[in-house]
């Protein structure tokens, strides 16, 4: 389906400050952007650049007073998300080299504290893709999705101990329990086409049988039309706006539709 | 000022070949891509990639058949190129690790065989940015600018010796000289707004001073208002559309104006 | 000083597991390895790649038994690390694209959560080097360090609010208040000369004024003599050897002497 | 079989000149450094940086006077070089995105202009290692092997008029007339046993069925006991000696016998 997506910032801004965006995606294997468009108000020099995880990253100086940022596009998706029920664990001596470093804990996602919890979901699921479904759809039905229950500082083991959260919860719990069996996982931002209520998303990607498969925990069935705005570790990497100042935002809409 | 450019691509295919694009320019520090169409008909699958340059690469397989793709593009792009008098060499050892590769020779810039002919050109101009105008200024007052006196085999040897080619030629000639003086130099391809006849164009730059500079042969005065949309060693590496089969290119559209 | 320099890890592997290594020092700016051993009893095929940070990484499958790994290095170093008192603050927007990741928060470096104590710290110190140095010196005034305090989860939120821990602890806790204030830390790990007692060292380095500067909160004065092993955002990133099964490490040597 | 291996390069500097060296091999998949001591006299200061290639490059300024670089090596190697009759040719859509790089022209291999030559040497060959055999052959019975017919800037088109060369030229051929039929190829420097005379050494790599293979059209045999240290596209981007001045090397030895 043709999605026709994108969000704006408003910002109020007290003195001059550094921001970087990492809000235009990439062309990829899943996705094709056919047309986007990047607003900033007022009109200002911005550079942008490649982080490690490929995504594209804008870096500007926030002036003083309103200040926006504006982007939308149009992109093709796929309708469906591969499942694959039974696809094989890889061992980790077959894992490909640039995958390894998704084996890591990191800020949001500290598998090296949650292996017994992980244990205990998976039960004697197939090693592999069968793991990874089990843990996701026992976020779903054991984390309770509330706004407000959760900040910027809450991690997969206060999720874990709360069992509360939103997206980007669900998404660090996953990457965690995956990542304490071994299974690389990686966080992943963007937009899903009829989410309710309708904002930025976050889901996460597990390496199962030599191919990243996507999981979304917040979701009752596999649900495709999404598109990839950025990939990282964890969402210190990939905040799609990270702020060195004391800006507000004052307003955010996202909008996802389908494109005639 | 604000841009309008884009190019049209139109193939006759006769059986299904592979074709790597490199049609999306990059936002970075001289220009910002504020909207982009990208079209591709028939409506395939598309893979993007990064190179080694950081150039965005478009990977596809075309179909049998009539096959076109269409870029545009608005960007906002400065009206003046950067000009250094006097601006100094950077001695070998100063230059940063990721800027060497700029000095080696390359397949159409034989840097390794221009040494004699560089040093005649300089005269005694100051080491660094007068070299590289120097050089400019020579290419463009000795050689032919003449569409059919060269092709894709044609190298800065050959423009040296028949003193005739067009902006590919051009640039390949002033980077290569620059390289033999131990001047960094690489080839850009891109849009040059109020080029005559309007095509696609080629231009290099010099790494001077700390930093790269432009530097046009075909133009006689520094002319702003580009867009870039590759870097490279030289053709090889920037080829905005390589193919690896046997279809035809049967009409080829370019356009850049200004966006009001 | 030349120094003589090598660690020696001995396994009991109960069943064969992946692991991944990082023992071999890279040659840079501040350091040359003159000659280098690496030896694995028994003798199994080892492949190496190269991190996201330039690390060189060996993977290897241990076999069941005793298992051993040891390197040998003889690396030139200086003497002394560079100390800049004054040395100014870099504003965000201009770092390095590279080195923005390095102001992120990271697994063991809560940089979100320690604000309010890096302000207290630094009083009213110098932006910059005076601010970093502040850090370190309070560091190693106000944390004990004592062995058995921490463990492998142990962050720097856990080290700020216990005041104990050893020389891994004393570095995230530096690099996450550096982090804080807007100044990009990183985790190295490697020898030190006369370190006691003698073991495998961590401490941090900050990027102030442009540049990578040595801090190491686990000492009192500054000292040169360093050979660095690897770099990352915090020890998820730079174990020297991360094992992927239940193999045990029954022994460890580590050796740093002067070359004669 | 292991390896002990090395080189000396003694030079004579009329004035300090700076010096690319690409001399410290990367242990890999196929061998396995064991140990390695690298000498410079007198003892000046090196910078080591990654290529874009994955090799290890040592920067240096050479100071005047007789000046000297020495490394010795042992290394664990294969005895047999892989040999795979049949295996299919990669169509160019299935290529790996970072072998996409090794089909394009560079300095010394002008495969868009070698096509004719490749479709008559390879005849009916099955498509993929068959093809790069016949390619290797026809090279090893066509072109003679004679020192002092070829210099620094000879390249496949030269080779390929004047049937002569040395073992870079060969490589050169090899990798041109490869590439001419999509099929990637790449340029190899290092170590073989029992070269004779006794040299370092060039050869290339082509990649059929999904993985590189060693091919050596200066040998009638295929021939294990390797040592690669660097990887490119051509002997534009592995010269082991890359040096910008006016320096001359005055004497080189290399040995490479078998360790006991």
């Amino acid at each position: 389906m043709k999605l026709f997506a994108g969000c704006e910032l408003l910002y109020d801004v007290p003195a001059p400050a550094p921001l970087v965006l990492m809000l235009r995606p990439r062309s990829g294997a899943g996705q094709w952007i056919i047309s986007e468009e990047y607003q900033i108000e007022p009109n200002i020099p911005v550079v942008e650049y490649t982080d490690l995880y490929g995504n594209l990253c804008q870096r500007l100086v926030a002036p003083e007073g309103s200040f926006s940022v504006q982007i939308s596009l149009v992109a093709e998706t796929a309708d469906r998300i591969d499942v694959a029920p039974g696809a094989p664990f890889v061992p980790v001596q077959d894992l490909p080299d640039d995958v390894l470093q998704f084996l890591l804990p990191s800020r949001y996602c500290q598998s090296d504290r949650l292996g017994p919890l992980a244990v205990d979901i998976i039960g004697d699921a197939t090693p592999g893709y069968d793991q990874v479904e089990a843990i996701r759809s026992w976020i779903q039905s054991h984390i309770t999705y509330q706004y407000g229950t959760s900040d910027a500082s809450t991690s997969a083991v206060d999720t874990a101990e709360k069992r509360t959260g939103v997206c980007r919860d669900f998404a660090h719990l996953g990457i965690s329990l995956c990542r304490s069996l071994n299974i690389p996982a990686r966080m992943v931002v963007g937009y899903l086409y009829q989410l309710k209520p309708m904002d930025l998303h976050a889901w996460f990607e597990a390496f199962v049988d030599g191919r990243w498969y996507t999981f979304d925990a917040t979701q009752q069935e596999p649900r495709g039309n999404r598109i990839v705005v950025a990939y990282g570790r964890d969402a210190a990497d990939v905040a799609l706006a990270t702020q060195y100042g004391a800006m507000t935002l004052t307003e955010m809409n996202v909008w996802v539709e389908e494109k005639i």
